[in-house]
């Protein structure tokens, strides 16, 4: 049976879901498969749910998978993209897992596998609000902030594949306590969850807001984008405020890294530029220039909201896959 | 007259001195020449004088221009190196200014020019605490706060060359005012002009300190790294309390970059480092691996101060000449 169009399936495993696409060599989307990411099973049989929903995409795109050229995963947290194992993965309660060489003996084609942020940024690179340049940071915004950089046209992965963290770079010395342990981190100013802890705490003193209401009203447990985007909607006050704060924060984190790192665009992906687009990422974009430092590049750095939204970290990870393979 | 093994001339244009080393092929020092920069001359009567220490250092190797390979200058400021043109360079006043074709013109030999910033980490990477890494992060703690990025092997560019301002990154934002019109960059809560700001404030305040004194002894119009040397030496507390408090900001910087960058090697350089050495470098470590996104980072990514001293950029520029010319 041939193959067919060097299809490869791309998965985005995420905390709370996972989603494959297989993708043809143009870059068609020929099917999506979807299911929840459960962080109670242990390792293995998580892996076996990433094997399963790989399948399920080439089973709706109508092929068998020794049709397919490779899977590619996009994970999250710290990779040895080399070898496929994820050395620690604090979202998934991950150490030392070998899932390319695990999902391989699952499947029977080459496996690739990066971190998350990484495939995000290729793929905005490769089909979406990067392409075209060869220097793009990218900074992703959502319950975390995570960040990666397309240097000379590569992603740049710095000595051991672990670079890109710019949620866990300070910006405001001894300031509010991130979820690593330290304080002032960005990804504790300006992620959704800081955003959320802010707003309760106004809530808490007192301010009017409909954000708890709507959370109850569409199930929610947590402030997703939808609740931001609705909640902005009704003019929420405290919503509005707690939002600017945070775009002011992500505007210095993106001076920081256009001062730093000379690129000549930066993708603004995740949920809430996703929902929110211009609205999110134009006030981003203000500050941001009111702090760099070499005045031209308010005309030559580019500051976008991603296009491609969810689909990013899947996409990228074919477009990865096919770079690392050869084909 | 035949070339001599590949000499070239070296030159770290600084503010307020320029020098230009005579190097052989095997990074041997054949001469070394230093005059002042004066910042009241207009461009092309310093670009005179940079042509004539070069060709001094030159005439004390025993040497004729026309044996040497290349002359390299690290200037400071926002570079076009293809062009060898300064862009902007606030120290010396300098906008848009043709040093590399000015100087191929006086001299006659090719002219390589960069940052004065990426030359020197060039030159620690080569020959210095840098050497045999692939990932090296720079930074530099002087008057200013200046940084470079060796990645796989490479100077880091960006997409113009302007890349490497760590000392305009924001690490307490809305905190003291930077000469460069933002506030909270790390260059005003660590920079030698930093500390001497809070020196004078302490002093100001009525406590008690050595510095005034030392430097009105040693006609001093600045807290130079002497100063700074001496001062701790006679146990001055207000110095050892500045001191501490910018080692710690400093510490927060490298962990930035590190957790951003990947490197497995930071070179602490410039003036301050070259003084103190480890009891500069060693409380800026200590702060650094508290907040490493990566635990392991701390015995993997190796933080030293750097190892050439003031012969850093001079050195780097010849090394970055050899590269760029194929020599």
């Amino acid at each position: 049976m041939p193959k067919r169009d060097g299809v490869i399936v791309g998965v985005d495993l995420g905390g709370t879901s996972m989603k494959a696409l297989a993708v043809d060599a143009r870059n068609n989307i020929l099917a999506v498969e979807k299911t929840a990411t459960d962080r109670n099973k242990k390792p293995s049989d998580l892996i076996a749910d990433i094997a399963s929903v790989a399948r399920k995409a080439v089973e709706s795109a109508k092929l068998e998978m020794k049709q397919v050229e490779a899977v590619s995963v996009g994970a999250p947290g710290s990779i040895d993209h080399n070898n496929g194992i994820v050395h620690e993965a604090p979202n998934l309660g991950w150490k030392e897992i070998k899932l390319g060489p695990e999902l391989k003996r699952h499947l029977g084609v080459p496996v690739v596998v990066d971190n998350d942020v990484n495939v995000g940024l290729v793929g905005e690179h490769a089909l979406g609000a990067g392409a075209g340049a060869a220097f793009v940071a990218g900074i992703f915004v959502g319950t975390g902030i995570g960040g990666a950089l397309i240097a000379g046209g590569k992603l740049y992965q710095g000595s051991r594949g672990g670079a890109g963290e710019i949620g866990h770079t300070v910006i405001l010395v001894d300031g509010p306590l991130c979820s690593c342990g330290h304080r002032g981190c960005a990804e504790a100013l300006a992620s959704r969850t800081a955003m959320e802890r802010d707003v309760r705490a106004a809530i808490q003193a007192g301010q009017q807001s409909v954000v708890l209401k709507l959370m109850a009203k569409k199930e929610k447990s947590r402030m997703t984008s939808s609740i931001i985007h609705a909640a902005l909607k009704q003019d929420d006050e405290v919503m509005r405020n707690v939002l600017e704060r945070a775009q002011r924060h992500l505007g210095i984190l993106v001076a920081n890294a256009v001062n730093l790192l000379d690129p000549e665009r930066v993708v603004i992906g995740g949920g809430i530029a996703g929902r929110l687009g211009e609205d999110f990422v134009g006030p981003i974009r203000k500050t941001a220039y009111e702090y760099f430092l070499r005045p031209d590049d308010a005309r030559r750095v580019k500051i976008l909201p991603g296009q491609l939204g969810d689909n990013a970290g899947a996409l990228g990870a074919v477009v990865l896959a096919r770079q690392r393979l050869g084909l």
